[in-house]
């Protein structure tokens, strides 16, 4: 096998035929990514490819056998990060479709739901939306404003948006193509408040037309992702039947009786959310996509353009051979290696979790893994696909290259299914309490009245019993990990021990949090350095690249090493010798390196025409 | 004074009425930024705004008076960078009309040319173009192919494309506007290649049809400026008369005799470039403009948006009171003060060269200032703008909110006017030499070889008569400098010592210096953060600004710091505990800081609605 086809192995993972059957429909004629379609037309193609791909049975993969699915969520996640080589808007909208609404459906209902929708959720008979940020709460869900109450005399619920800060806001399928909506509300049943349900809601008949009650709004043009009809949804009393709550996790009687078998309100609502999972690591995956269609154009372009060179030489030389250029894609590059084979323990720990009778604390690691690399992998599509803009001039600038469109259709995964910021601190909070919380998903006090009590020793016990060991070959794994363990160890205690100070001074708990909040955040992007760089496979294909991720890492992270006295001076200096030096030695291999991604000519826009004669 | 109205008299500097005019200007209906106009409607209305403002006689402010102007470039770019708080394709029209093509009249032609043209460049009566760019070659300039080939026998140059590499591209105005062009080509007279030379070419008639010849192809849509007509212009032996060479600097004679007062071929050609350094140091200024938009829109909403909170309290906590969106906005808030600082002093060292007789050296410190501020600058707004945008959420990502435009429309600014890695290695080069060096914009070897010579003993004699002092209160202006100082120096003597070591061994000097650049450069952003620093007025309204500029400058680089024990350990955790107090020192001033920015209303697009009365 050829380096390529030996790194594509590694990268492809567990569904290669899945990664190739994608590859595929995005190189057939129509199927490339458009750009600067006019807004209707571009949701018109948009829907236009959605149908087609639902109809080849592409879209339920993740479904169960029953209802025309595969009943395999890795297969289904895999499907999905392939296509988001291609058109953006696209991907999102499969998501919104198939993952968001189809997914609510199928994890927090139950079977009458399932036998009733699935199946025209799956082909697209039945377009809807996932209706849960209002424009007043995005990231505090449980603070949502809208409200379902339950009326016995008719058994309906009635649906009501209180005023416009609890509109639904940002929904994708609300301006235009949806017909039901999985709406999230405060429940009120038995005249109690219950807190945040999910329940089916039409939103518009057939013919298009909003129903009764129901008030539809189009958020116009967006930053990008402009295939995609996101809208604003109001209810007005909208009444529907009992049956029409997601009632896996909670039921409401004919008489209003509310039952649910997990009875601490906030780890019911943990659970459900939980369930949402997929959406989170299909995000992930899809920057990652995302971000090997930037390198590839980027190193491709590389290795054609000349710029400067030794005077009196015939040729300039190739921008691919600067350390400058080197240096601002090649530890991109080998993060996003690092990335994908993280991706990959995801997706199997999600097929897992969802193929098996996982345990509570399986469900809460791969939330916490979800939640960090989500976080990670997004943000680093965002820096990197500026990079590779830049890394390609004005050629970049112009439409045709496909930044514009990269950059534009990716800034929002940042922040949507979680902000990563938050995301970071709902996976660092899970990390300080060993994921032992009976507490959810960012209440600012769990984490720091829970550490406070047992964490502090637990983690004290685990760092001491690790033997540090100094010195060691920089390029061996072993030393790399011992590097990165002591990094997010070291945080770990420190966050543990200044909440702990904060909450024994006697101090409001609430600022306690706040002061030692970018303390808390950087504890978890240490643990998912660590995570990240323990994917990567032990195959000699992948060793420089590994290297380069783990000791690009050290690089960026060297003042603390230094401050703690992990690493010496020399050390520190040694670790940028060795980028530089690792840079040019994976230099011959650049072309072979983006070529393993198999990202489809169709997909690159102009940098195609760049000669496959490149030497590399 | 308000506070905020102290500090806006320290940010606009020398010409405030120059800014309240355009302010002015920008606050009335129908002058708004658009976005989401189809291309030819967003480029007729950027024409039509365009001749508004040449009409009312706004855009020759740097003319000399007797061509209708002001002869005052310090107004023109003050004006200039404030134009760019509103529509960005409005702003680059200006620029490359009244500014590269315009300039390029002024700084390259003689009286002649002044006195035919310029009247008709400032009033837009005669649009154009600065085709300088080829597609083969962008950053190297000296290696352009456009060849224009003196014929003594018609006593006319002829111009011309000698292949698709060598197209000009990416021209402003080409596309559709323009009239005529300063075309850059290598110019050919009495048999022999005489160096790269500008001289004006008609490229259409006047109801618009290309002449003959001239062949113009629209470069289409972009990453964003939509407004600019972008476009690609190929010359067939095109002949023009030969007082349309731009002849200051070099002259042809009747019989093709060529004369140039500097006979150097590559002072020569670094001298024409250098008159055109206002392009540069208006794109700095344009970007911190945008900048401080995308502020004043992020910290606006972080005043006003709540999430999350004190359980059991009323209200949820507003964004700004977390530490995390503290850190993401607040250091960038600093360091927007801090460019803006810089920015004056460089509009004040153009204003001061180009109005009165400079010397070389003191041309050569503003080239390396524009170089090195316009970077820095440039990466800032790309940084901030995106930071602002993750910082709005959803909201952030709707088209209304100016994110999209901000983020599209300034995107190029790191590429246009120099690449800014390239500028940095300018800039490091002309530091290295201490502007003594005769060799022009980054031949690469003159660097390494005039290293090997004089530069290595100057700059040892230089950091050894600085008496370095440790300790010193962290929050002082003088230990801060110091701080910067020491970094820039320790750079830079350790790239001339990597560089003469290289030349020295014997080493290719090409492979010297690829194996030095990231060095170099980093030597170079060093020098500008000094700068920077410096620019600060001795103002208390701005200590803690400085303060959390400086400090948050050297956490970044506490790695290098730790590195050479230039600070301790314990120092180093101080300045990042420095960071968080003055985050939450200036909290309370938030709004305050971003109301000094001076952005009208009319600009911020939706964020406009966010009430007055938001406590801060």
């Amino acid at each position: 096998m050829s380096m390529s086809e030996t790194l594509r192995t590694l990268l492809d993972g567990p569904y290669p035929e899945t990664r190739e059957r994608v590859r595929w429909w995005l190189s057939q004629p129509g199927n490339e990514p458009v750009d600067d379609l006019p807004m209707e037309e571009h949701r018109e193609r948009v829907l236009a490819w959605v149908r087609e791909l639902s109809s080849e049975g592409d879209t339920a993969m993740g479904y169960p056998v029953e209802y025309g699915g595969k009943g395999s969520p890795g297969r289904s996640v895999t499907s999905f990060e392939t296509l988001a080589m291609g058109d953006l808007s696209l991907l999102v909208k499969c998501g919104v479709q198939f993952g968001l609404f189809g997914g609510a459906i199928l994890h927090l209902g139950t079977e009458r739901h399932h036998e009733r929708y699935l199946r025209d959720v799956a082909t697209m008979e039945l377009p809807g939306c996932f209706a849960m940020t209002e424009t007043g709460h995005g990231s505090n869900v449980q603070a949502l404003e809208t409200t379902a109450t339950y009326d016995p005399e008719t058994q309906e619920f009635v649906v009501h948006t209180p005023d416009d800060d609890a509109r639904k806001d940002y929904i994708g399928n609300a301006a235009r193509d949806g017909r039901m909506a999985v709406v999230f509300a405060q429940l009120i049943a038995g005249g109690e408040e219950r807190g945040v349900h999910a329940l089916l809601v039409p939103i518009r008949d057939e013919d298009g037309t909003p129903c009764d009650g129901v008030r539809l709004e189009d958020c116009g043009a967006k930053l990008g992702l402009n295939g995609v009809d996101n809208g604003r949804i109001w209810f007005d009393h909208v009444r529907v039947p009992r049956e029409n709550l997601l009632d896996k996790y909670a039921q409401v009687a004919e008489d209003g009786t509310y039952y649910s078998p997990i009875e601490n309100p906030t780890k019911r609502f943990f659970t459900m959310i939980g369930t949402l999972i997929q959406g989170r690591i299909s995000v992930s995956g899809a920057s990652i996509s995302a971000t090997k269609v930037a390198l590839t154009i980027a190193i491709r372009r590389a290795l054609e353009r000349r710029q400067f060179g030794p005077p009196g030489s015939d040729e300039e030389a190739l921008l691919m051979d600067y350390r400058t250029h080197q240096r601002r894609l090649f530890p991109a590059l080998a993060k996003t290696y690092a990335l994908s084979f993280a991706q990959l323990r995801l997706i199997d720990q999600l097929h897992e979790v969802f193929t098996t009778e996982a345990e509570d604390r399986d469900r809460r690691e791969l939330e916490t893994l979800a939640a960090g690399v989500k976080s990670i992998a997004t943000w680093h599509a965002t820096e990197t696909i500026q990079s590779c803009r830049e890394a390609c001039g004005g050629a970049g600038y112009l439409r045709a290259n496909r930044f514009a469109a990269l950059k534009a259709d990716t800034d929002v995964f940042t922040t949507f299914e979680g902000d990563n910021t938050i995301l970071l601190q709902l996976a660092a909070k899970n990390l300080l309490t060993d994921y032992k919380d009976e507490f959810g998903e960012l209440d600012p006090l769990g984490m720091a009245r829970f550490v406070a009590g047992q964490a502090l020793e637990l983690i004290a016990e685990k760092t001491a019993l690790r033997k540090l060991v100094d010195g060691g070959d920089l390029l061996a794994r072993d030393t790399q990990l011992d590097l990165f363990r002591w990094r997010y160890e070291h945080l770990l205690g420190g966050a543990a021990r200044r909440l702990k100070r904060g909450i024994d001074d006697g101090r409001d708990p609430f600022s306690v949090l706040i002061d030692s909040q970018d303390h808390v955040v950087e504890t978890a992007r240490a643990w998912v350095d660590l995570v990240v760089l323990e994917s990567f496979p032990s195959d000699p294909a992948v060793e420089r690249l590994r290297s380069l991720f783990a000791l690009h890492t050290i690089e960026t992270h060297r003042g603390y090493y230094l401050e703690h006295g992990r690493i010496s001076a020399g050390r520190s200096k040694a670790v940028i010798k060795a980028v530089n030096e690792l840079c040019a030695e994976l230099r011959p291999d650049a072309r072979a390196l983006v070529d393993a991604f198999g990202v489809p000519e169709a997909v690159l826009g102009d940098a195609k025409v760049v000669a496959e004669s490149v030497p590399a």
